[in-house]
């Protein structure tokens, strides 16, 4: 997905702040899985989220107001009770950072469940092994 | 209440963000409910929200990075389906931004409710006309 | 312009937080100003910034996660120490919100400046009387 | 330090936004270098932000709003191009999460630049090793 860098985005060192792109990791894999047939609000809608268990970013370049940014996501892992992705987010040919995110399936009360067979079925042919 | 401005908060101006200050007006009316025998959170439990249904703020000065701000809160209005408050924020003795809210208590599923009978009573003598 | 209303904008009340308004109207401003000839990121680099002075929004309707929403803005004052816009946040048909901004030009050092002459003949044109 | 989660910071699964620890974290960093004798922002007016080069968290347990954290930081890593530090986030006695970040200290045009020696020399008999 592509996006914008907002002025609200950027910190008083002229650049976007580093906790902006926790959030646009996320609307970058929430795209990804719409773009792969599933809807993360109907997911939620059906009594599940995917809480974030780790997170981990190396910022490689700084992103500035009004860029326009490029992210791109993988599927990395598919189990019953963990999903993982990586992401790059570059602007023009240049990469401005490189990330990966883990998540835990939890029911509305905040228990660990299970992801929908249909969702491990459809999207195990999106899955790629984690690039070392 | 008091407090500090955060990093994150700034902009590229190297000021505090105009978003900021909705956040702290909103955490000084839960503290200002807090210090008048009432928690924001148990409400909440209870099933009722503040939605904020008009917001007005006039930026006075800048605020900048590590400013320590004070905070005070009035509330000056209180109705069974209105509820609203007026703000100052200073820094030391200098005024930095007046604001004013109005919220309508919601169920959870969005539906205009009403201010439980006890919270009337209660912070019926806390009520102010607001200020011209 | 559209935007679709980020998961990291949604609130424990299940709605997008009203903060998150004020940071959408600052991107549509923006994009009104590209999409009318004018680079905000240009206008900062020349050394003049838009203070936020006032700003005033009316939550009409709830926003979700997800909601794809239109941003409409008008140009409403223009004068050499204050520009004013109004703006509509609508998903479909509906009005979500309504709002009006402030703006004093600032230099770096957070002086009152004017807006350029030849952003004030360029975009005269485009300025709208404030509807009541 | 101690912090409150904000409404703001909580998203519709009812806990705390993930990206809002990144800001907590920020706060607890600058507050332990205030606490240790050096301001951050008095760093920054002599020219030398921290970027952040890498951040990895590990969410433990979640937060909920109003909940009273305590952040403890920890100084891992003191060279002139390099600072690392590592950080738990508790509620009461309970490990809510575990974080580390690094920095590359950069002057306003975004250069790699020496962390004053000053503050090496200051800040050296805080450094402890990173834990496995």
């Amino acid at each position: 997905m592509n996006l914008r860098v907002r002025f609200a985005e950027t910190d008083q060192m002229g650049i976007a702040h580093h906790s902006a792109y926790v959030v646009w990791l996320e609307a970058a894999r929430i795209e990804w899985l719409r773009d792969h047939g599933h809807s993360y609000k109907r997911l939620e809608a059906e009594g599940i989220s995917f809480a974030v268990s780790n997170l981990q970013i190396d910022y490689l370049k700084s992103a500035f107001f009004d860029d326009l940014l490029t992210l791109t996501t993988h599927l990395t892992d598919l189990r019953s009770r963990r999903v993982a992705f990586s992401y790059q987010i570059a602007r023009g040919g240049e990469l401005v950072a490189r990330a990966t995110s883990s998540h835990t399936p939890l029911t509305p009360t905040g228990k660990v469940t299970r992801l929908p067979q249909q969702w491990q079925h459809d999207l195990a042919k999106y899955c790629v092994k984690a690039l070392g």
